[in-house]
């Protein structure tokens, strides 16, 4: 009997038991926040979660496992989870369950339940202890889609940045639906939630990084400061001064979706600097725009400090 | 007696008409094509439809304009749409009424209807005539998210392309979501859906461009061809050989979410180029990806012809 079979001999089938219910009730931002448990789902999710979960060094600040639920048929699309699944198994302190169909469905508000999902536990990293440890880090003010701050994180990880910071007015990253779109990288970059935008611009001086607002009005553009960083890099004197050296390490602050960040919020930084718009777009979204900025950033300190 | 009131005078309250039941049969690709007309939703794309709309000297390859309709609360939250409402009203042959807000949720998909939306034509440019106009073109290889193709189409604008190509096999663009995620671009970037690769690529090397494919496992980054664009530029040598000069004018593709690209997609390109990966994330997303990519051929182009 192998370990899907084994899984299989117990299977979760009453959609209306306690368990599926207190995983249901992590849609909602209070019972996450009194648990300290949040919901990872689809593939992807629970394979950054068991992949952590199993790593004998996991960084400090990313989520714990706490429970797996998963269908037969999915688990046998994705061997890899299966092998992952069975030495946490083994190793223990997880619960790992079957379930079916309808019990998954029930547990999630996804219009397209995924087959998988796993509970985990919200990190508790403080947010100096994650700006001490990042050479480059966004910060999320009052962003209010969860899909784009999934799809934030996910960029911030791509790009190498050790801290995703969530002012206290943005929407939650570990709500599902930012978690569906963030594919796995909250288990990559420590989260930091609920800080003032005052006091992380505090820690992040303390800990000596510059600030950068994206500002779509600013006279600044990215661009400007990565072409200068890479003629400084080739020993060539940039053609205009700039006034931030982007090869520094970074916190960059991006604004909300609507009204972008205030005059107060930009006060915070060394200067406000726009993503260029060469076409007739009003404007970027902010994950496009974290994206471009982020990037210029990690390739500029990359140049200066390969 | 004010155009708004003017407009209430003859609100449509039915939401079983057969107007109603017309424009929410929109929702169906087979309509669409059937139909050639497609709804855009939300204040953002209605804005972009009327300007384009009220052009005197409107670019080729855009929507054309059909009929607009708006909730009175929601025509009072927008002055600027309602003053271009009347002077398009003014001017005629656009068919425009206030509805109740149940008679505009019945004719959406929303789950949370944005209070108006147009009914506009599918544009109609050719291949050939949309990358002959094209320096920088983005072409989606089998896309399958709306919402992916959107985000694409916006960053594409943002970017300065000329032209997004949908191969046959990609969702619809012009799909309500993909609507509502493009944020009012594609009244700005000429899009052409069904074409087949082959005859993309050989009619993008007929207007001289070449040909650059998105591929996560690619050797190249677009970074060194960034940098020695950039480097090129300032008259300086750049330190190694890059095999595609970046400020060539050039169509790019990007594929599949879940496969990327296959070999013989990647076969028609020039060469394959990865966004680098500086964190632990697995991939990018196709929007991010396509932003990072475009962005770096706009600045390469604009710097050697600024």
């Amino acid at each position: 009997m192998n370990f899907t079979e084994r899984l299989g001999d117990r299977l979760l089938s009453n959609t209306r038991s306690d368990r599926v219910r207190d995983v249901a009730a992590l849609t909602r931002r209070s019972i996450r926040s009194k648990r300290a448990l949040f919901r990872a789902e689809g593939p992807q999710n629970v394979r950054e979660t068991l992949r952590l979960a199993l790593s004998d060094t996991p960084p400090p600040g990313l989520p714990g496992l706490d429970a797996v639920y998963v269908t037969e048929a999915e688990l046998e699309r994705h061997p890899d989870i299966a092998a992952d699944l069975e030495a946490l198994a083994e190793r223990g302190g997880v619960f790992i369950r079957a379930v079916t169909a309808e019990v998954l469905a029930a547990m999630t508000d996804a219009v397209t339940p995924q087959g998988m999902l796993a509970v985990c536990s919200l990190p508790t990293l403080t947010l100096d202890l994650a700006l001490a440890r990042a050479e480059l880090a966004c910060v999320l003010v009052r962003v209010q889609d969860p899909g784009n701050a999934g799809t934030v994180v996910r960029a911030a990880d791509a790009a190498g940045a050790r801290a995703a910071v969530f002012t206290s007015g943005s929407v939650d990253p570990f709500n599902p639906k930012a978690v569906r779109s963030s594919a796995g990288s909250l288990f990559h970059v420590p989260v930091v939630t609920g800080a003032e935008l005052a006091e992380i611009a505090v820690a992040a001086r303390q800990h000596g990084l510059g600030i950068l607002a994206a500002d779509g009005y600013a006279d600044i553009l990215v661009d400007e400061l990565a072409d200068a960083a890479l003629l400084r890099s080739a020993g060539v004197e940039p053609f205009a001064h700039t006034p931030y050296e982007l090869s520094r390490p970074t916190a960059w602050l991006f604004g909300n979706e609507a009204q972008g960040l205030t005059d107060e919020e930009k006060a915070h930084a060394d200067c406000a600097v726009a993503v260029p718009l060469y076409g007739a777009a009003e404007s970027l979204n902010v994950g496009t725009a974290a994206t471009v900025c982020l990037y210029a950033s990690a390739r500029a300190q990359r140049r200066a400090h390969p």
